[in-house]
């Protein structure tokens, strides 16, 4: 019963949600490894950092579960996928590295993100989209 | 490393959540300067009208993210986001004013949404598109 | 004020989020009415069935939402939106009987979908897009 044409345009949809309290957005080695330093600078930059790093980490999720690529649990290098504002002060997804490498071949030109948080949950949604 | 060609179809992406506390469906001028007439019929008839309001709140921010455009923060026009059920009971979005003006010059054509709550928290997420 | 002119590619979504404790997962009428025998499979064998279960229940929903038709409220056959893990271990949307047929009547291709929970809520996103 599969529908099984493809859907131009859209490629893939990602939606994570992640306890502030359980990012560990305190802990250097995490955030070193998670993050680059541009995203620090901002989340640092912010009234509430931790709530920012949360808002980041669930948005790095939800693009990878948008690249639809097997995951690699703790292997899985978050830090190639970097989130910054862009002029509008609204988050734009770069791809680097792996993850970057993952989208062009499955032919992904451009991951859309939003994301949102209360005092204790963030909640971000992806979608990654194909040129057609 | 930015993914730069323009994808067609999917202009940007928004969500949103809100504590249902914190929206303050109460009092009057908040609502009569962010909901439409319509919008406030609508959520005065239904079940909890303070979950009704806090969902269209929550979509509201939703579809203004998706929009893409700077945020003038109280001063943006939430009751020119206007949402109202359609013939099968879902919820759509109708622009009016400067945000179907910015809309227009974007070439956004349609904005869907969609709306959930729990007896506590309201999640919306907005989609713009583009016609191709 | 409404933009009415019709979207390519996308059709429709849906977003959903389920207490994990008010889904009743513990109930074989329940879940025997909803759930397909390989969905059960995979729930049961999750660390966690009660939260697989509430996600692919809010998976349910948002895919509903996203098709754009009446509800039917209990009457709606969920067990013909059923959610399979595809070869990467994303989850992936198989519609069957009356739920394929309105969105072939749609034209709708094919249903994205992304599933997140926390330890106490699940969170779905859907999206029904269609080929061009």
């Amino acid at each position: 019963g599969a529908l099984t044409s493809e859907a131009e345009g859209v490629s893939g949809v990602g939606v994570d949600q992640e306890l502030i309290s359980a990012v560990p957005s305190h802990n250097p080695t995490f955030v070193s490894r998670n993050f680059t330093d541009a995203e620090i600078a901002y989340c640092r930059s912010q009234p509430s950092p931790p709530s920012s790093f949360a808002a980041r980490w669930a948005g790095k999720e939800a693009v990878f579960k948008s690249l639809g690529v097997k995951s690699k649990g703790a292997a899985a290098a978050m830090k190639d996928i970097e989130i910054l504002n862009d002029e509008n002060g609204a988050p734009a997804v770069n791809l680097h590295g792996e993850a970057k490498a993952q989208a062009e071949q499955k032919g992904i030109s451009k991951v859309l993100i939003s994301l949102t948080h209360s005092e204790t949950v963030a909640v971000a949604f992806a979608q990654a989209t194909k040129s057609s």
